[in-house]
């Protein structure tokens, strides 16, 4: 079962607040496996591999893998990317130039999907290659793991923000939307509902991307709760929707996976309820914030992605393959949970929505068995505040030599 | 120089992360003073005087006056009101109801003018008042003083913002823009590059509505900026504007005071930016936060907060009236104050431009006196993390019987 060789990781789509704390963890357990001689990180994803901009990272000082850590997003530069045929092929001669024998990549579902397809490849190439997806998402969406690193910090972000924010439409008596990010799966827009201290607190009205709102029922929700509170707070999700067309504030441009940029929901729902109801209306988009704000990082976050990390190189090492790391919660009070894995195929391009047995029967908020299910992900901080303002570590990026012609993409 | 009676103190104007620091340290002082009766809050500022919605800050529990200084955003609920003649008369009508003979206003320059107002018509009225304005806007922008109770905090959340947005840049190679609160006075945006730790680092251009842009510098600044380093991070004032007149992104809506509503400005340069130079752009607006995002309190803002709520109770006190408390930095490294006052007219309705020295000579940046000025306001923190969520504490507010009959504001 042993096999010898070099390894390289690489991060992939969104970053979030926690996931150099399972790059951190690749690289310990690394360090301590005879079988991986050399440890590369791949520039911004897979791009960096189809370039060969590959840097080692046993070479890295100490101290700047110590604080890298706890800094937030992709340190090795991460990357949108959906592979041709022709780029896999490209990986895969990369692979062999450099004698990569395990490959770990960090991300969604998207990227999982790449993983599978790359160790499909590898297999049908006579390249013995050990080929582990390390879960990553704010957006909490992959199937089977009870919950994704990244989540539980973009969770105490957005959660702490719609309490900040619900301050001060408080002190107005005014209204406030905020919007979450979440196109599909609504569960960082159901997270901010865990800070809802009071029966009469904020946020009053929370709408998950899984549901289609009646505009009559969603304004006639809104006086209400202005009228019972004195202040309104509303979070909705971005891919938020009237009815079942998507909603018409979306962008008309597209990102690098062809789906519609998001924005604007906020805004003219705050407007809408300002006209129907009469009350000014503010709104405020969490926006990038919500994968970088470090003062927001989540304990049990940090070390479940410390730990998805680990496990991914420790089980490559023992031999498995064409796996995804899984998080297993095994107690909620103290929370604890244990690594295991799922096929790859498992968990590629599918999405986990929140259950309709976990949105309230009136469509405008959480169950408590969902606030339950989130809070131990976003109680605790894992931050100690500096004295300063953040000073981020740098990677000195010692490349290897590139070994093959230059890669020119077809368009 | 004895008075003996009751005390009042309003909030007005945006709230702040620190504003309760005001009311906390006006309260404690008033405790020791045997002139103040009884000392009441009023609810959302002057609107709560004319409806004689007043609440004995007295008898509020001592454990929820210790947490809410430590609370962001007004206690008491603010508003935004321009007094009429009318309601200025019918404030002395509740005055003299009330046996007020203190009274403390905390807000910006618009605040003191009505401070100045009222106390003219007091003295006019031969009703013996003492009238002291206590400093607070997160802009920065009253004149005289130092420096103003909220801005500290709201410096350190925009800088950190800016640096943790400019990660998610850095990650992807990508363009970031963020819109900083500031519509004449670019104090706050001009903070936010405390935190560039590197001279390659962001935030890269900051743009301070004290200048105005040629369309075309910017665009070679930025494209510059990106050539030499691979990511670039822009931060602007919503009052950004090209050439001499208001940029075009502002929206038409009016605010209380007849200006016209802000935003849009990262966006609209987001899209110009990815346009000229072919890189994806993305856009925060940093918002409400900016003065409700406690995790971002500042400990000289949160010192400076408490001392001028508490040298304006014993200054009114000892017999001053008709002054605003100001700020004396006494020493720069360790950060040092005194309290200082200065005349409700010489501040009333001013407002603080920064310096064009401060300003570097190609206008997308700040000089090193500047940063030298802002960094010990934002580098420390105030604020213990809490182990969960924040909890926020809430007055319990036991009222005065109206003694006047309802009053109806005309239109």
């Amino acid at each position: 079962m042993s096999l010898k060789g070099n390894a390289l990781i690489g991060q992939s789509g969104g970053p979030t607040i926690v996931i150099n704390g399972s790059l951190v963890g690749a690289i310990e357990a690394a360090e301590k496996h005879s079988e991986i001689d050399r440890f590369f990180g791949a520039e911004h994803g897979l791009t960096g591999v189809l370039n060969e901009r590959l840097f080692d990272l046993f070479r890295e000082d100490d101290e700047v893998i110590r604080q890298m850590r706890y800094t937030p997003s992709a340190g090795l530069g991460t990357c949108r990317l959906k592979p041709k045929e022709e780029d896999l092929l490209r990986c895969m001669e990369v692979f062999k130039a450099h004698n990569i024998r395990y490959f770990f990549y960090n991300g969604g579902n998207d990227s999982q999907l790449t993983c599978h397809m790359i160790s499909e490849l590898a297999k049908n190439s006579d390249w013995e290659m050990r080929v582990i997806g390390i879960p990553k998402t704010i957006d909490n969406d992959l199937v089977i793991t009870d919950n994704c690193p990244g989540f539980g910090s973009a969770a105490r972000y957005a959660a702490w923000a719609v309490q900040a924010a619900a301050r001060d439409a408080l002190a107005f008596g005014n209204v406030e939307v905020l919007e979450v990010m979440g196109r599909h799966a609504g569960w960082l827009t159901g997270s901010t509902q865990c800070g809802r201290q009071e029966d009469w607190m904020a946020p009053h009205l929370v709408y998950l991307p899984e549901v289609t709102v009646d505009p009559d029922k969603f304004l006639a929700d809104c006086k209400s709760c202005y009228d019972d509170y004195g202040y309104l707070v509303v979070a909705v999700s971005e891919g938020f929707k009237f009815g079942e067309s998507e909603q018409a504030t979306t962008s008309e441009k597209l990102d690098e996976f062809g789906h519609a940029r998001l924005g604007g929901v906020a805004e003219a729902l705050g407007n809408m309820i300002e006209e129907a109801i009469g009350v000014r209306a503010r709104f405020d988009t969490l926006g990038n914030l919500q994968r970088a704000f470090s003062p927001c990082m989540s304990k049990v976050d940090a070390d479940e992605a410390f730990a998805v990390g680990q496990d991914a190189v420790n089980r490559a090492v023992a031999g498995e393959t064409d796996v995804m790391v899984t998080i297993k919660r095994t107690s909620n009070d103290p929370f604890e949970f244990e690594c295991e894995t799922t096929s790859l195929m498992s968990v590629a391009d599918k999405t986990k929505l929140v259950p309709d047995e976990w949105i309230n029967a009136d469509k405008n908020g959480v169950t408590q068995e969902f606030v339950d299910y989130c809070t131990p992900l976003l109680s605790e901080s894992a931050f100690e505040l500096p004295p300063g303002l953040p000073v981020y570590p740098v990677f000195q990026k010692h490349f290897v030599e590139p070994k093959l012609g230059k890669y020119v993409r077809s368009k």
